[in-house]
């Protein structure tokens, strides 16, 4: 089956620097992987995680639980207690976040329009065993799971994939291949919080099935390169790298390694960057490697560039195929900048949960996302109430949005709030003016002042 | 405290009928309410709830849980099942439904940036407290609520409202009033599975916090119209039926009944569609009010007209005030044709669970939203492959959306697909042309066919 061995395949984006800070995105980990899929397609996949940190957690790693007990007064003489904080792990999204929220999730959402996927999406909540049927994995002892009222074991979903692949499995025949999904979803795990680390977090997932050539991988790198193209990100603040797992397991064959070990072997390289080398060596040993093997796999897993590779693999595998056609089209395509063959990119069977990008904040790359109202409508007068919501929905059909001020109120509050909505026009409905039919309009920028008619209003 | 007393007040929203059918959206709930709130502020909200279902269930009250267990192909030895279905209650959004919702929901957000709302929102998991202070309510038996690995009692939320008290409380003084908030968020509810009752379901919620008057309740009813012409319901398909709660009260304290009971008289006044009228008499003594109490205020209640109301009550209530200036307001903002007058609508201290409103598939409400790529590239030979990678990167730089054939396909295949994806151009990549530096364009709806040069193409 080279289509399913391919989907083993893997590509592992990697910041060339970590670096501080910006107070809202905290941090944004990059994921890109073809991880074993549950059924007989080519899988391609990108993920990228976000955890959006408020200012407040800076400092922290409560996970910005810093408010405090306030009582909430009294309803009906049923005088409780309320926690304010969200519980924790988990936060809220007050409108200046919600704000850069929509900012960065829009970008995903034109990006993969652009690159003609389809928006699917779960439910928050799965069965525990969508995720345990994998047996001895980390994500085990992460999973936000419980028993419901029904006695039935679930889970928060810790990842996207598996619900697409029994959505998928589930569709059957009925959908036509290739396949090119994205969802952007919140996902949970249970896990001790550090800075950055919430215990839910949103992940952006593409996914392609049914190509199993590397274009697919190139069209998912490609996507990326378009959103960090997007957000201001340069080649010389991130970077792919980029390895095959055809790499591992020509070597592997090599040395008559067989095929069942494959999982371990990448469990274990996968930690390459964590543990002692030494380390490394016994455990390659006791899972049944020889002194040979293991010194092989260890250089060819230090080599830097196809080049090399080549030089010690030899010219006819499939692996040095794959990755000199995978920079091929990063040429063309115009992110070659962006990529770098690291033979030791080896992502376990396990989640991944390495490498952590954040952006910087000096480099201005967050926009100023201020609330902007087009117009502010407000009566002079009590009784004209009434005219000023017609006003306000005249102005609505129209497209603009209104604020409408929905008491009396002194001018001086208006134009304060005006200020604070950043409206670019008060819009007054006076007395006399209305008897006239007309309402009274401010330019706020420039201070210029009018009188239009009703109908004339737009 | 005439502010918070006002917060109290009700409008409950109801369709002047029930009628089926509708494939995707099976029912739409509409909430309009103002429910006691945690701080002392005038509170105004309104709830759009939807449901949306899948044609599967319709004829099945199970929710959708139709797949069998399908065998996952095997992995790498690692042969299991999966369960192809969702949770029991909860639903996946394949992208012919995830059109669907976004289409409504961008509607939601569209119409709330219209009315100057800010969107904001909250965890899906909160504290089980934050849910349960409100004692003796039906909420508790349908809360979905666990204990995390951490031992505490958290709760899938069945509502947004206690979230946003949450949030407005620990914001304290820093919000400037008034508030104006929306959320369009999912909300659980553990209970029996309907027709058109999953166990999670989406709300849109409009909220002001800080204005007294009925201005806000009608800025309220006034952007629920507006969703509703956008989507095409006319006031001949759902209306309001309006009251106060005002007019329990003022009758409540004419017989001089202590203000503690009035949230009971709510809850049995609530069920008036529910259960016998000498069921309500009955309750309505057993809580302490007399005969002539009861007398009353069943009269009271029974009456359709502000004309009537105000025979009974006299014209110097608050209730009838607030009612006449509703109306009002309704006829000068063009309303008034979707709103009634009923003084049996009070809702219960109780989360609201009554009417559902179901759109008529005959009516054509739904539009088709089919898939749409702009344009379909495709290279003519296996060695172009990076070159049309290349072409699809210059469309999507230009704004366009691009589905790149990632294999080498026959020309039929990529008709089907540019069908299927109801593409209007195909972009070819040929040899000869690439030579040439043009590519072939073909506009799909009328064949006509031509060369382009790579720096022409837009």
């Amino acid at each position: 089956m080279p289509a399913t061995s391919f989907s083993c395949s893997f590509l592992s984006l990697q910041p060339r620097f970590n670096s501080y800070v910006n107070p809202i995105f905290r941090s944004l980990t990059f994921q890109l992987s073809s991880s074993p899929f549950p059924f007989n397609a080519p899988f391609s996949s990108i993920r990228i995680r976000c955890s959006l940190s408020r200012p407040a957690e800076t400092n922290s790693t409560t996970g910005g639980r810093s408010g405090a007990l306030t009582p909430g007064p009294s309803v009906g003489g049923d005088v409780q207690k309320i926690d304010v904080n969200p519980p924790k792990g988990t936060r809220d999204f007050p409108p200046e976040d919600m704000r850069l929220r929509n900012w960065l999730f829009n970008h995903f959402k034109e990006v993969s329009w652009l690159y003609g996927f389809e928006e699917v999406d779960y439910p928050v909540l799965e069965s525990e065993a969508l995720f345990t049927r994998k047996a001895g994995e980390e994500i085990k002892d992460q999973l936000y799971c419980f028993e419901d009222r029904g006695n039935r074991r679930v889970a928060l979903r810790p990842e996207l994939t598996p619900s697409l692949a029994r959505l998928v499995i589930q569709k059957g025949k009925s959908v036509s291949l290739p396949i090119k999904w994205f969802t952007v979803g919140q996902c949970w795990r249970y896990e001790r919080m550090t800075r950055g680390r919430r215990r839910e977090h949103y992940q952006w997932n593409m996914d392609i099935i049914g190509v199993p050539g590397v274009m697919a991988e190139a069209e998912l790198i490609s996507s990326v390169v378009t959103l960090f193209k997007r957000i201001g990100i340069t080649e010389s603040d991130v970077g792919f790298k980029v390895s095959s797992r055809k790499v591992l397991q020509e070597v592997l064959n090599c040395y008559s390694v067989p095929e069942y070990l494959f999982g371990k072997v990448c469990v274990i390289i996968d930690k390459i960057e964590k543990i002692p080398v030494d380390e490394i060596k016994k455990e390659l040993k006791a899972v049944g490697l020889s002194q040979e093997a293991v010194q092989k796999l260890l250089q060819v897993l230090s080599v830097k560039s196809l080049a090399e590779l080549e030089e010690r693999l030899g010219s006819s595998g499939e692996a040095l195929a794959d990755l000199k056609q995978l920079f091929s089209l990063a040429e063309k395509t115009g992110f070659s900048k962006w990529l770098q063959f690291d033979a030791s990119v080896v992502r376990g069977l396990a989640y991944y949960t390495g490498i952590v990008f954040e952006l910087l904040k000096e480099k201005g790359l967050l926009p100023e996302l201020n609330l902007h109202i087009d117009n502010i409508v407000c009566a002079l007068d009590e009784d004209l109430q009434g005219c000023a919501a017609m006003v306000a929905n005249i102005l609505r059909e129209k497209g603009h949005s209104v604020e409408l001020v929905l008491e009396s109120k002194p001018l001086k509050w208006v134009f304060k709030r005006a200020a604070r909505v950043n409206a670019e026009r008060l819009v007054l409905v006076g007395n006399s003016e209305w008897q006239r039919g007309v309402v009274g309009v401010k330019i706020l920028s420039t201070a210029e002042q009018y009188e239009v008619k009703l109908e004339d209003l737009k």
